[in-house]
């Protein structure tokens, strides 16, 4: 249903240019989707962070809402938000690189690590400030694990 | 931290015309993860609304994962994404009207009915088409027992 793949010959057929060579992500609602998923990630980690770092006072009952929901949102089954062909390569709009799909093993098992950390920081975020940052480590090096190799550098 | 109001004094104050005289909603990280919520919900619904309407072939693994989905995001703690001042009449770009925040037992009221209808449909869409349909009518009614009396209309 959310495959939307425009090939380089197509790009040719129409004569476009470099930058409309690539289909546009805003029309794909799996990318959209992913994206919303993500942003929710942002949202839950940024109450954690200023938390962690200081920026805003601890507050226990908040952590713990922000890390369970957190939780619940990485453990989504997102096998409908990555159709092939919504890689950086096929489209506009997206970061994600073409190697997440041809390496889906690894790419599952970085997404397994973000739930586990999310999970722990899900116990952790109500026990007092010193354990809501020992847990933001881990989380934080969840999300470059998958970020690092998968995602496009920001242009 | 993401309480976020402009009164209609300082508008005001500043001399700014109707269109400047709200605050727009997309700084505002609450109001973003909101959308972003609604949206998720939007995607899997339209997984689910597409085979009920025989627009797509029912698969009942995709039905489950959907629901599956929709089910965990309806169960999201979201105080930390309406807080006050993040009303229609407070700020652009939302449709959230300020009834919410007066009429909050009404409005978890209606979110809790949301959650079970989604529940039901978790339960329900991996037993075939009818069963699916059959949960579709109610998870569409709880849709709009909020957004009836609670969003403005689209403008």
């Amino acid at each position: 249903m959310f495959t939307f793949r425009k090939t380089a010959l197509a790009a040719v057929l129409i004569g476009a240019t470099a930058g409309a060579a690539f289909a546009d992500s805003h029309g794909n609602p799996a990318v959209k989707a992913r994206k919303q998923v993500m942003g929710l990630y942002a949202f839950h980690l940024g109450t954690l962070g200023a938390m962690a770092q200081g920026k805003m006072d601890y507050d226990a009952e908040l952590a713990t809402k922000a890390a369970s929901n957190l939780a619940a949102l990485t453990s989504l089954d997102q096998s409908m938000m990555w159709p092939a062909g919504t890689d950086s390569g096929s489209m506009e709009g997206t970061r994600a690189k073409a190697d997440i799909w041809s390496n889906f093993p690894d790419v599952a098992a970085k997404g397994a690590a973000l739930a586990d950390a999310s999970m722990a920081m899900k116990e952790a975020a109500g026990g007092g400030l010193e354990s809501l940052q020992a847990a933001m480590g881990p989380l934080g090096g969840s999300c470059g694990g998958c970020h690092k190799p998968y995602r496009e550098p920001e242009s």
